[in-house]
């Protein structure tokens, strides 16, 4: 398929949807993609399967603090650069870009690498959400190395990182991103098109589509947006569940930007018996708790809507009084083997809390 | 000339007291490096000037905190590894390795490239002393790229950095630095033949060798260490005025390691009528002054010395009680220019002192 106008809103709003809370806010990118349209042919979204087994991958996101991102226009003359530089490196050609992330501007960049360079983009990504570090990856829990990671910022200053596992070289690249300017673009995770079929999260470029057509058609219709999320989740994925997690006005919310990280915790407030859940979030949403047990937590997915209109609120955007539904949806299955939680779970966070799928914890209402 | 084991511990002792304080502890590199000699031809050090015009010449260096190279081995097998990283990026061998800076271990680990490698190391450097960062350096401010940044840690991780300017290159490659273990080998300043005798200072390997050898045969034959130092630095170069600062024991002492750097203040009092004299550092020593006035500030050179012996004491061994003398030297004309005081003056250095020449300052004496 191909990515058009029309579909630049839907695909911005379920990929915010998709984004957790993080992944940086699609609108920015979605301003500056419609611009890229503009002036160069429609990219193309294949499907993963499609690809010869001997292609050359290379995996393409931006990253940095979702908060610094908002600061920054995304630059067309930067779009490819990452992708160029790491060609340059590594010495061969691109056939097809991977995106890292589905959630957020992430959904969108490799979009307008695909625009300037007129490779296609494979409906897929490494997360089937958005995550704050490079290595919590589908790609990487198969084995698949992220490096060489190359970094390029709007000055077009570089770093390649190559490390010796993919924990150290997000701190290493993280280390070097904050005086870069806290956010940048990366190609890393070259890969064949074999290991892109066997690892990649796949059909999510289109999952985000549906599910931002869904909202959209649920406004015009006036019928209820949550419910076509949901619907639209388990009809394209069969291990999609998602439901309604609480329904509230943000009561309390704190933030900060630490070593390239948006941080923080709030609460949301019922309106109905005044009962409280609490949550917090690195970039992106790790858990929703309400005040005797646990809604949802990573890799689960953690999203945050106007009660209203279903549009998803960044943590960033978050703020005092808005009226809010906090929707869950289940992580893809590469999340949850033993290999997948240790990388995407819990502990990964810090978080002293089990993983227990949403599916579960849903019968425990 | 060739370097032997009879050179090592001299060497040492004189790149200790170029060092300033500062660029790692000589005795650490002096160990491994007779350890190399052991099993490797010894290293040649060539004079910059016999070098043809389009040989191409890696500078190489140490980066990171003295505090924790002194915890961490330097290990043969690392010993090529930035510069042959650095010929694979940029697709071309090496025909002589330069040291980034004369201080400390930095004047060992070109050495023991060259044991490992076989090229020759240039009797030259580019600063003529330590500096904490990779920016303030002769070649630098003539003009000469920095950038590409090798730097790889004994884990054999990477990081390549090619900034805007070497300002922001520094603190990018330190960001990344601090999770490689704040400590790091460096290839970078990639020049000509020609380039590097238009820039380097010159001569100053053989410059720390008599001052060593000056140092330790005053020891032998009991005569004056302070005054064979002086008179070895103005035999060897009638630019490098040296004198005696101040004679005292350390009465106070603090010192952080704070993003890789080892950052500190101290007091020195007089034995004889208890006057105080104030000094700080950022991993090398940048001014010394007495109670009413500067006696020496960057970018000429101060160092600490054991009053006994003259064995220079670096900034991360200072301690309470020690009986030392300071000692200053003229930094190389190279810095002295306007050019070279916007990088390497009391102002680049966040000081709020103005520059006056350590010549200067002694007749005020």
């Amino acid at each position: 398929m191909n990515i058009s106008h029309a579909d630049l809103e839907p695909l911005s709003v379920g990929a915010a949807i998709l984004g957790t809370g993080g992944g940086g806010d699609p609108y920015i990118g979605e301003l500056a993609l419609r611009n890229l349209l503009d002036v160069s042919a429609d990219p193309t979204v294949i499907d993963v399967d499609s690809l010869a087994d001997d292609a050359f991958v290379v995996t393409i996101g931006m990253s940095g603090s979702p908060t610094v991102m908002l600061e920054k226009l995304i630059d067309r003359r930067f779009a490819d650069a990452a992708l160029r530089r790491f060609e340059r490196l590594v010495g061969r050609p691109a056939d097809a870009i991977l995106p890292v992330e589905i959630g957020g501007v992430n959904s969108l960049i490799p979009l307008m690498t695909a625009c300037v360079t007129g490779l296609p983009v494979l409906d897929a990504d490494g997360m089937g959400r958005a995550f704050p570090t490079l290595d919590r990856t589908s790609f990487g829990i198969a084995g698949i190395s992220a490096f060489p990671v190359v970094m390029i910022n709007e000055r077009n200053e570089t770093v390649i990182v190559e490390a010796t596992d993919h924990a150290r070289g997000e701190r290493i690249a993280r280390g070097a991103l904050v005086p870069m300017g806290a956010s940048g673009s990366c190609a890393l995770y070259p890969m064949t098109g074999r290991e892109a079929k066997d690892t990649a999260v796949k059909g999510t470029m289109s999952l985000a589509l549906a599910i931002g057509r869904a909202v959209l058609s649920a406004r015009v219709t006036k019928s209820d947006p949550f419910a076509a999320i949901i619907e639209t989740a388990r009809n394209a994925k069969p291990s999609l569940f998602a439901r309604i997690l609480f329904d509230g006005k943000v009561s309390d919310v704190r933030r900060e930007t630490i070593g390239g990280y948006n941080i923080g915790k709030g609460t949301l407030t019922s309106m109905n018996d005044g009962r409280e859940a609490h949550f917090a979030f690195q970039n992106e949403l790790q858990y929703l708790r309400s005040e005797d047990r646990l809604l949802a937590i990573v890799p689960d997915l953690i999203c945050i809507l106007d009660s209203e209109t279903a549009q998803p609120i960044t943590c960033e955007t978050l703020r005092y009084g808005q009226r809010v539904t906090a929707m869950g949806f289940a992580a893809t299955p590469h999340f949850r083997t033993a290999a997948g939680l240790a990388v995407t779970g819990p502990a990964s966070f810090g978080l002293d809390y089990p993983y227990v799928p949403i599916e579960q914890l849903a019968t425990l209402t």
